[in-house]
Parts: C-alpha cells; structure tokens; sequence
C-alpha cells in the first residue's frame, strides 16, 4: 500500500478532514504546495518513480523545516509528468503536454477555492520545467491568489556545484545528484554499483543544456536513446548516500526559505 | 513523505526498473492495474483521501493474494478524481471530466505501450464511475489489449449485504462501508465517535441511487449540500474495525479472483 | 421524407412555435425530455436505427400516457450514438464520446435557457450510458434545473425478467426485448424470421454484462465481432409481437411515473 | 412518435439492415447524403424545425427524383444547427460551431467507411452555410471520397426569383420562400394569417446579405432581435401554398440533378 | 528585415504606443481591421505569401484613402491561411481550421477591449473564407462590437468582370486577377512571362466555383493538384500592370467605402 | 503597407515561389527558422511590435551573416504571442497559451514536410519562452528532423552583461537592451527621451526573474501592473543608438553561430 504513508508529515492535505484544510487555507498567508513528478525510467539502477520520490522528499523536508506559524498544505505529488523523451525505453507513464496541464491548472484551481493565498508548484523533472512556467501563468491570469513555480533542483546551485565531484555533465539523469538523493533517502530501491551504468550527458551543441544544473539558452528536443544506451546520463559512480544527505539538506533549506519568503509576501 | 512506502508491495510499477517493468510487461497473460481514486470531502470524520487509500488498500491487498505466477504491475493510483458535486464542501481537488478522461487514456496507453495483455482499471469513487466506464471504450478502441474497468465496492454485494447492520442508504458517502474499512485500516485517520455526523443517503426519487451497493436506473445530479449538513451519507455510528476486516477480506478475495480471471483469459 | 410525421404528439419540441415552447417551460414544474438513441448495426434482421426508433416510442408512449397538467416537451431524439464497438459491421455512425457529449450538452443548455424546471435525458443505446450518466453531471454543474437521466431498458426491470423467455444472454444487442418491441411498434422494419440469426449474449467473465437486464460490475470492451458473426446478440427467435406490446406498455408506464416525479418534485 | 415515419422513402440510411447499407455503399458510383437542419424560433407562425423539415422533405423528393441505378442513401437529418443569434428569442436548440463541426465530421466519416464514393452534405440553415463549406474541407483531407456540400436554397436562384412575388429581403427567414414551401407540404404547422408577422430584411449595409438569394460579400454578425420584433423576416404574407409547390418542384429537381452528376462523376 | 516597414502607414497598430492605440480606440465609431492572407503555393511565377501581401495593400490602400476623421487601426496582417488543399505542392504555412479560428478570435478579442466599437476581418484567400464567416459569428457572440467580415475580391465584382480580359475561370488562384496586382504592386516578385503556367479554372460541376468572381453554390473539396500541374490556375498570360492598378483603385475605394460605412453606422 | 519589404532579404520564405522553397529545403543540412514575436505594450516610449520588429531584425541580421553555403529560410515572424500580463495596460493582441502553441506547432510542422533537416524557432519574447520549449518538445516528438528553440536575448549574456551601463534590473521590458536596439534599427519608432519612463524590474523574491538576462529559479505570475505605472520596466534612459549597434553586432553573430552548428550537425 502507497498510501499507507498518509499522515506521516503534518502538511499533507489528503490526510485532513475537510474542516481542518479549510482551517489552514484562511489563516493569514496561507500557501498551498503541489509536488509534480514522473514515472520514466531511470537507467537500470533507480526505479522508475524516483522524480517524483525526490520531489515528495525534498517538498516534505522542506515542510518539516517550518516553523508552525507557517499555514500551509501540500497535496500530494502529480505522479504523472511529461516524459515523452523516455518512451522508447519503456517503464514510462507520461502525460501529453496539454492533458498534464489541465491536471495541474484543475488542481490547483479547486485547491484555491478553499481560501489560500497563494500556490506554489514544486517540480521534480527536467522535462515538466517549461510546463510549469506555462502553467503559473494560465493559473495566475485567473485568480487573485500568487502563483508561483520552481524545479527544485535548479534552487541553492552554486552550493551544490561546490560540493559536486563529478564535472559539468555528471548531475544528469540518474547521475551524481539524483543517485546520491536515492541513496540517503530511499537505498534499498538503488540497484548495486555494477548496474549503474551512465553516459555523460553530451550535449552536441554547446548552446544546449548539459547537466541539470546548467541548461543553456538552446532548447534540443532529444528522444534519450540518442544520449544513453542503458536511459541513465551522468556520473552515478561518484554518488554517494552521504553527499545525497549535504544535498537534501541544502535543498530543503532553501526551499523552505522559499515557502516563508511567500508566506511573509501574502499575509 | 508520502512516497516512503513505496516498494512495500511486490507489484508496485513506481518502485521498479524500467527492465524490470518490461520483463514483467512481456510475461505470458500480463496485466496492468490502474487504481483511480479521489481527493474530496468525506465529512468530519474521514480525511479527503478517503477514496484514494481505500482504492490502494483494496488493490495491494488483491495483488498480495496472487500467485507469483500471474505477472501484473499496479501503477500508483490516480488521486485525483471527478468530484464537482463536492466542492461547495471544501476539501475538494477535482478534475474535470474530460481532463480526468484523458489522464487515465494517456496513462492506460503508455502502459500498454510495454507489452501488457491487458489493463483493469479498479475505481474508488462513486464520482468517477461512469468516467471509467467511458475510457473502458475509449481505450478500448485505440489498442489490441483488452480493456476493462470495475469499482471496487460493487464487487461481491451480495456478501457485503450479508454482513451489513445498516438498512439501504447507510453504505453511502462516509458510511458504515467507508469508516468500517477506514477503521480496520487506518483507525489514526478516523476522527472520534462525536463527529461522525451523517445523514442517511435519502433520495427523493424512487429508481435514483441511494446506497453504494444500490444505484438504481435514474442519474441525478445532486451536489452534496442538498443530502447532508456534514458531507458525510450514510451511517457511519454503525461502523467497526472488525466489519472492516470482514469487508476487506471479501473484496481482495474478489477482486484477485478478477484478476486471475483477467490473467487466464489473456495468455 | 422522415420529419412528415413532426407534430404527431403533443409534446414535441419541434412542431411548437417559439412562444408555445416558452408558455410550456415557463409552468410551474416543467419538464425537458432529450431522447437520445443511436444508429447502429442490429444484425441481419433489425435496421439500424433500432434504438433511436425504440427511445422515441418509448418516450412518446410515456408522454401520450400523461395528464396535460404534467407541462413538458419533448426534443427531437438525438439519433446519432457513441457506437465505436459496431464499425466493424458497417452500417454504423458513431459520434466520438466527447464530440456526443457536447451535443447533449448543448441541446440540454440552450434548452433549459427557456425556463425548464428539469431536464431528463432518455437513453436507448447501451454503449451511451456512461456518456448519459457523464453528461448528467457536466450539466448538472451548470444550471439550477434538476438533471436527470436513465437508459429506457433499466426501468421495471424486474418486470420485465418475468415475461422473458429467454435466459440470461437473450435480451441483449437485437435480441428478445428488442425484437418484440419492433415486432410490435414497426413490423415491417423485421425481416423474416429465418434471417433473425443471433448468438447468446456469452461474456467470458463472470462479472461482465450478459443482458440488457443484467450489466454486471465489470466493464470490458468487446468489438461487437467478438461476440457474434451476425452482430446480433441475445434471442431474437423468441421474440413476438404480443411480448413487444406488453413491454411496451410496462416501460412506457414506468417512464411516465418517471416523468410525472419529477414535475411533482419541481414545482 | 417522429420516427414512425421511417421507412418512407427507398433511400433512408435509418431503416436498412447494415447487409443492405453496405450493398449500396459499395455500388459503382454510391453517394452518401447528409441533410443538416436547425431548431431555431421562426416567428410566430412557423415551428421551430422549419429548416430541418425543409431540407429533409427537400432531399427525400431529390431523391424520389432519381432514378433506381443511383445508388445513394440519405442520413437523418441533423436537426440541430449553429444559430447562437436567434437564441435571445427562445424556441432554439443551437450547437456550439466547433461542436456541430465535428458531429458532422463523425456522420460523414463513419458513413464513408461503408465505401461510398462521395458524401454530399445539403442544408437548410443559412447559419450553418459556413460551417457547412468548412466541413467539406477538413472531411476532404480526411478522405479519398469526392466530399461535397451546398444550401439548398441557394440552387435555381434564377427560376426562384422569376416566381417571386417579395421585394428583395422578402425571401429571408420565415418569409415568402419557407412560408410558402411550409404551405405547401406541412400547412398544419403553420399558423394563420392574422400571426405571420414579420419585416422585410433590412441590413444597413448595402454588402450585407439581404435576402436568402442575395447573400453580399460583407458578412455583419446579428442578433436576430436587432431585425425583428417578431422573430420573422421577410414576406410572409406574400406566401402561398401554390408557390410553395412550384418551388419544391424547382429546388427538388435541381438537387436531384446535382445527386446525378455526382454520381455520374464518381462512378 | 521584414518589419522594417512599420510605421509607412499612418493606421498600423504595430508602430503605435499603447497610449495612441487607447486614444484612437476610445474615439467615437472606431474600427478595428484585421487583415487575414495566406502562405500557399501560387505556382511559379508567384511567391508564396501573395495573398498576404494583396489583402496587406489592398487594407494599407483603403486606410490612406479615408479621411483622417475615422478612427481605426490595422493590426498586421494575419499571414498564417487554411490551406490544406496546397499542401501536396509544397511552399505552404497551413493552420488547422479550428486553430486558425482561435487565433482571428483572440485577436478580434483582446484587440476589442481597448475599446473599438467595430471589428472587420479583411481577408485575402479563399480557402480561409468560410472561416471568416465562421469567425464573425462567435466573436459577434461574445462582443458588443459590431463584428463583420469580408473576402476583398468580391467586393465590386461588376466593375471587375467589366475589365476583365479572361472568360470565367482566368480570375482564379494564381491568374489575371491576382498576377495583375502583383504586377502593379511587386514586379520584381513575379516570374517572367515563360513561367506563367497555368490551366482555366475547369470545374466539373456547373454549380461549384470556378472564378474568383464565381462562387457557386455547390462546396467542392478538391486539392489543387487535381486541376493544375503548375499549382496556378486561371489565365495568367492576360495580367497586366495596368490592370492591376485598376483593380486596386476599384477595390481599395471600395473597401473605403466599406470601412466608412462602418464608422458612421456605429459612432 | 507592411509587407512591401517582402523580398528584402534573400532567406524569407515569403518571397519565393513553392518551386525555390522545396529547392531549399532539399539541400543538405537545410534549416528552417520560425521567428517568434509578440504585439504588447512596451510602455510610453517603444510601439507595441517591439518584440516583433526586433526578433525580425536579428533573424535577419543572423541569416545575412550566413555563407550562401548555409541553405535555410527564414518566415514570416510570427507576431503574435502570450501576453495576459500585459492585458491591464492596453495596446496588446494576445493568443491564448495553447492557441499560440497549435500555431507554432502547425507552421513548423507544414513547413518540416517541404524536407527541411531542422526547424529552429527563435523568440523575442519573454513571456513566450516557455512556449517555445513546450513547441520543441511537442513538434520534436512527431518528426524526424531536429527541433530546436531560442530566446535570442539569453545568447551572449556574458557579452552584454560586459557592455550594460545598468543594474541588474536594467534590462527589462522596455529598458536599456531593447531601446537601444530600436534607437539603433528603428529610431524613428522610438518616443523623445522624456517620454521614456520606466521602473527598475523589483521582483520581490530574491528567487525571481528581475533581468532580461538573469531569470533565477523561481517562476512568478505578475500582471505588469504590479511592477510598473507606465508598462515599461528598466532603465531606458541608459540606451543608446551605439549600444544598440553593438548588441546588435554580439547577438546576430552568436545566432548566426547557431545556425551553422545546426546546419554543420544535420547535413
């Protein structure tokens, strides 16, 4: 059972009577959070669900790291991203472009009814980023709560660049960064070290995005087969649980200085 | 985090390799199971993602009953429903229909896309039924897998009404059949006695719906204020851990039947 | 010319003036009735239009059956179904879900701008009762009026079980119930009896529909070939003129009470 | 019952068997008519499906016209149309454009799978001209079928005008031409002389469209209440019964002609 | 650079400021004009974009010949047609029908809401004039502008066949009419005389269109390469400069007059 | 008449015929180009095509410096774009968000089947940009050729951060970049400097875009009314003509750059 989690942190919405939500969403600065992922593979070494694990991770720790005075809600991750670059590899379940976006602008729209001020889309993959820009402006045009959106893991990157071994390229898919979150947070679903094999992320053109932390000004439409022969790109043999932990923590942090920054905005 | 549990249950899509999902996907009979719930107020007493946990119960639980021989996944369940007749409640994260139909096709279809023989889409919620039923057909159409769709507590009714202590309309919306289940699986989320507030389901007109277990041949839109001061249907003071258990046991043993049904049927 | 016979019952829409619709939908307790059939292969011995002539029957039989306290009108019925399951037969056009959907809600929209109290969908084809029930809540959502709807074949049903001949599997798809209502309203629209070739409604699954009378709690999508190489399903070789006529009158009074309900309720 | 009166004509796709459907579909030279009306207020003295039994009762006497060595069939008419501008006055059953647009694609495209050579949509809204032409065009990219479309009234303008009696902007809607074909072939649907109000066309700009047979190059969007009190425009009281019958001889021979080329041309 | 010449006409939304735009719209009896052409194969003595540099001139023509006392702005001209019927020569920019309609009602709308109190849609192809007209009707229906909307080509139609030297079927896609503008307005775009291929018009209905200036009353769905081999079609050997300037003094005063009309009906 | 300039330089699409376009597009390593605009208030001092003229221009300014080895062609810009926060101030045609994305979609897609290698759309508009990456994603899935996409002003950040007189904050809409490209391509455009009033771009969140150039992690919805009185925001007193030549210089060649390396990859 999934969902047998239900209720482990106190912000999660799917966890309350209707009563409390409402409670939350009209104190002063409220602020409603939707963790969006995906299910697309993730190479032979991390399982298929691994954006959205980390993007509920990150999201949760971030909460956790708030103060009480802070009223917020988050419901539970959108599962379902847009990954058609992953297809060909199979194991993906992906949303067309538009479909994805009514299910966010749906969710956060009746999310909004109930009284918050503001809503923040926290994304975990690379492939919904411009769907969330697009989506905090077709929701912002209609309604007078803030709309906000961020890809967690372009936050707090001079930090994570410092403490990064691998070189530009090696915080891919399924390489440095997103291995060592795995295995600080959920070890027991990383395949062995042997099956983590990767190539670099090597993007042709030197306009186009190389590594989750540098995404150039070129967008290239890429279908991943033609980056990596096993779906993975980057430096998984550099992760490391510890790493994973310095990275959470300064991910966390920054997001939660993020949901106080918004709340402090709309109170 | 609610993605911490992710791996307890052999068959869980989100916890795999995408080599592993293939392997799995090409095995002789192979199906693929879709839980759709919902997020919407369930009363005082029931937190808003009553549907949603219940319909993931259900499923792990069936799942768990099978033979090791019957290859089949179950993606993460769809926890976001059809719900517009709840929202004046509060609580409420709801699609459109047309938006909620297009998230299940996309992901039935790129599931198929790795070989499954077949996709059984199991629902929680009342709400979604006909949607179900609709892209039962819709996919249907677009695939040589065979297609099916079932909600759960309309499987084995006769036994269900066996062990009832409620008369028709008790078995409703946060009723004696939800809050039983609930409390054999997740007492911590039910709230006390006292608030167990609820109506019994009182359809005006004869041939309507009035019991989970009764739909009747006529559809009436209602929103949910015109039943209940609460939100909640039924009668929930009639509820017991120990009916929940019995009810559990009935509807797991039903639903892996339909599995295995499904199974035989499509090697 | 088919629109010869406009005006041959006193609740028809489209025989009215547009100051006769609106003295109609301004009485206290008004009722809107859209029919709503399909045009689809009925095997060798039924014309294609077997549902749309039977929802129209059925529904101006109910309305001839009423007081002329009772005000309504009745819309044209929408003739064109959702029937993707029959194209392989030919002879068959089928609307896509949605693109039905839309009609009936804007046939529904624009004719409660009138001042109706109620609208009441009335349905004749199996493959439209998810769209039905769909459409009663995407309507239902947009107007004050009561939205209702029923698939004709579902009322009185346990009447009806009592005068079959046929088993479980012989009132289905131009079967036994079929026939004879045809038999009795439009003979010479049956061919002979020796062309009446059908199979016994036989679903695999225990759980799946096998009758009109019988739908089950598990949907599957079956091209219509799957089930018979006549595309006709169920018993016609039992159906007579006499049976027709006492369904007929069964149904047709049971729908008037359904009527005569709602204006009560709306007034 | 309106669809008692199937089965009139040799030609209605409603009341064959799908054996003789396809039989006549795949004759040399097979053409599939489409007939597309509207339920909209047509004044005080006429009902609200003129247009649909004009082009109905116009197709059926094309097709009487014909000879047996054409194989053709007819559709049902479409009854509702696109007339969002006569709405304020009540009476109307419209579509959304994009709506109706694809209702017809759906009718032409199943209708087309049975093997007809080329489908010829005919109308009788003048609302719907443009859509109508639309229609022809994206059908045709979707086919090898000739697709064909045209407004009835918009054929034999010449020998229509030598017989009118009305000014220009007397034949318009509900005026000398529908009154009169109306007189002709339904007289007890239209009322008496003492309600056929109505005023001429009276476009303020001399482009604009001023007649059923003088349409203009300028296209101007009106609400039918900024024409007329009544609902009518045109010169009813001009109508006859007799001159009715003229132009149905006129318009029904002209569209036959039109069917014999088209089959003539696809054979 | 394209839009190098912006601001050569005193009427071109694009050069203005916000706060002009806002001073002509607020003026009594403004017009809005939105010009709408085409980028399609014009065979290969003309480029592609000719039917959007016609409507540009033919709008840019009419605007300098008004007095500077009527308020109105010309936004760019649309250059983007439906012109699936191309396509197979290549050379063409086709939207899909419903597409291109979203876009001419976003412009009309959100240029509407400076508060213009007339749209008029000027249009320069063809293929895109029942869009227009479609246009017309679902902006009119959400505005209370006036909304109109015409193909300049049928405009003075009678002064045009007087100076015609082809027979009908010479003014068509690519022919005398079109070729003498372009030689009047952009010589240097236009091929020498020995690649002016071109086959007459040769429609094989008598009732469907074969002129620019010959409609007819029957809609053909024909792709141009079932009546050209060069892509042209009409009688480009008898275009002349001259011509061209007639043409374009009689239709631009004409449009002016139009655009006068206009601005006096709704000041 | 905005498009005399057609035909100004020798890479437009417009200018040519179908026969010299397919010639093109036939050539090894061939390139089309969709620049991408916007019409929206740019403030009291620039006109409302700013994003338009300039996108124009650098495309053009790019294409020049190309090798006649380089076969590509250029279309007409799109001028059309996502501008609702714009609305408040007047002066804007804004498409919708999904609008806007079937146009791009639908021209690259029609002009892709003339043969072309690559399509790469480059964007003058902030609001658009991730339109653009939405369009590369959804038009890169349905071709085989390379599907790319820029906003021109992130190319060559490091150079202009190099020449900038302002803050960060300074280049923004309507500020020092885009005035001093329009003091130095179209300074007859371009209102008296006591007209060019504007705010410093003050994103609230440190998170936040406040720069052209530095559009940090943290996407925010703001009407441009929230920022700024006059519409424009920067530091357009900072422009100048020179800087603007220099700009120009650094951003054409670097596209330029772009499009030999696309060029160089698909041949």
């Amino acid at each position: 059972m999934i969902y047998e989690s239900i209720g482990a942190t106190d912000s999660e919405w799917a966890s309350k009577s209707y009563p409390e939500i409402q409670e939350t969403a009209n104190a002063d600065g409220s602020v409603l959070v939707v963790p969006v992922g995906s299910i697309e593979q993730h190479g032979h070494h991390l399982p298929v669900a691994t954006d959205t694990i980390l993007v509920d991770a990150v999201v949760s720790g971030a909460s956790e790291k708030l103060d009480d005075e802070i009223p917020h809600l988050v419901t539970p991750p959108v599962w379902s991203g847009f990954s058609p670059h992953h297809l060909p590899f199979g194991g993906t379940l992906s949303l067309d472009f538009n479909h994805l976006q009514t299910v966010l602008e749906d969710v956060a729209q009746t999310g909004l009814e109930n009284g918050f001020d503001a809503v923040c889309f926290v994304n975990g993959h690379g492939g919904n980023a411009s769907l969330i820009d697009a989506v905090v402006s077709t929701v912002g045009t209609s309604t007078d709560a803030e709309v906000l959106g961020t890809t967690y893991f372009t936050l707090a990157s001079d930090e994570i660049h410092n403490l990064r071994d691998s070189d530009i390229g090696g915080m891919a898919h399924g390489g440095e960064y997103e291995t060592s979150l795995m295995l600080h947070l959920r070890p027991e679903l990383v395949a062995d070290t042997d099956q983590r094999e990767a190539t670099a992320w090597d993007e042709h053109y030197e306009w186009g995005g190389s590594d989750l932390l540098d995404s150039g000004p070129l967008a290239v439409y890429r279908s991943f087969d033609e980056y990596s022969a096993s779906g993975a790109i980057g430096a998984p043999e550099l992760a490391s649980a510890e790493k994973g932990a310095r990275i959470y923590d300064i991910v966390t942090s920054e997001l939660a200085a993020v949901f106080v920054a918004i709340h402090e905005h709309n109170r």
